[in-house]
């Protein structure tokens, strides 16, 4: 097993972002930046002094690994306009099999960093979740041993675990963060500003650090006060979208804690 | 304008226990704690070196301060049941009406903590909103004040704005948490850990301090993935219930983004 020195990033979105900045960061070369867009993946390029291109045959074919991080619609085109005969690539993506790059070289495996990433806010990966995937023990080791510069908490996820975890990170981000936004929308219309909910936001995260989410619901539903769930319904009549969610979510909490 | 300074405190669930601690290591006595049971009174009572009883009738009429701190559906009649002349009584709900209290004194009002609690881990009250509501300024200012050695943030909120506010706490709050639940449910049936997902918890909750909840929402809703969403839904199709909340919200967010 080569250990990983030079990286081509392909991609410049918010992933390929954190993670070409971390492991520049970290001691390890990105050579090359590869986006659809010479603009972004110039701006990107130059926070890791790489060179970049937008031409995909334009890719250096001298690094120890290549990564590809584009939107999953993105990865089997990407991956299937390329041959890297038998140098290390994966991809980054939570939802797609490992397999869609088994045509792309002899070597290849998943890099999951199960986190939600902007390129305003650089995140620490020190804490945060690796899910390694590769098709052979020496790709498992090269790829756990890179992660590693970056992160303490490396771990071997198949494609159908991964599957499952990035379900579940749905529910925990993506819908969490849209009952942020329902929340901000229901004090727009008082014009209550957002900020007075903030505090509550962050302890609510903070309780499932130490325990867990069985233990720490709360609220109407989980009490079984139908008379305030029914003065909330009647305060969300004029926003049917939002009295639905309220109404389908309630009754799985009443089903989960009143059976 | 009298300062307050002895209290009683008629409930000793999570709400009551976190006042009356807060308040006793801020200065303030807790002259009786008052419950329904007697065990659960005399175990906040010994922690704010009260006196306790199970008797509503026993009250002590020399406080300055009446807390009730009980569930709403108990508002009402401890309140009709109290006869406290001029004394200060308040509520600490987010959902009852400062008029319940009418009969109960000619000086009331509210004081609503916006947070969770728990007895297990006690709160730092430091930053955490007060709704203050009262039947007259020199109430409103006599609550104000006492609020302010627990809290940097006390506002004064109307009973109307108040249940506002604490709907969009059910969704900001009881709504998210049932979200990690849901995604706490999904990896246990693959014996996935659920602390795979805390650190993406806690940045997808810290996301929202610098930033707004429309600014930091992702997802394969968000992009408007079909292929993922239906993926999921396949992933949940031995789960109906959580298959409705995956979709009813995609379509809200959906409906919030690409309309």
């Amino acid at each position: 097993m080569n250990e990983i020195n030079n990286i081509v990033l392909i991609g410049s979105g918010n992933v390929a972002t954190n993670l070409a900045i971390a492991f520049h960061n970290n001691g390890k070369n990105i050579i090359q930046v590869i986006s659809r867009s010479n603009d972004t993946a110039k701006i990107l390029a130059d926070k890791v002094s790489a060179t970049y291109t937008n031409t995909i045959n334009d890719i250096n074919l001298k690094a120890d690994l290549y990564i590809i991080s584009v939107n999953d619609d993105a990865i089997a085109s990407i991956a299937s306009s390329l041959n890297l005969e038998n140098k290390l690539v994966v991809h980054t993506s939570g939802s797609i099999e490992i397999d869609v790059l088994k045509n792309t070289s002899t070597n290849y495996g998943v890099l999951y960093p199960l986190q939600t990433f902007s390129k305003e806010t650089l995140v620490d990966f020190k804490n945060i979740p690796f899910c390694i995937e590769a098709n052979n023990l020496n790709n498992s080791k090269a790829i756990t041993e890179l992660a590693g510069y970056l992160s303490e908490d490396v771990r071997l996820i198949n494609s159908n675990e991964r599957k499952v975890i990035h379900l579940a990170a749905v529910f925990a981000c993506n819908f969490t963060n849209y009952m942020y936004l329902i929340a901000e929308d229901i004090l727009k219309e008082q014009s209550i500003s957002f900020d007075i909910l903030k505090p509550l936001i962050l302890k609510t995260a903070k309780n499932i650090v130490d325990s867990k989410p069985e233990n720490t619901q709360t609220g109407p539903a989980k009490r079984n006060d139908q008379k305030l769930i029914e003065k909330h319904l009647t305060l969300l009549k004029d926003n049917p979208e939002y009295k639905e969610i309220y109404t389908i979510i309630s009754k799985s909490i009443l089903n989960k804690f009143h059976k």
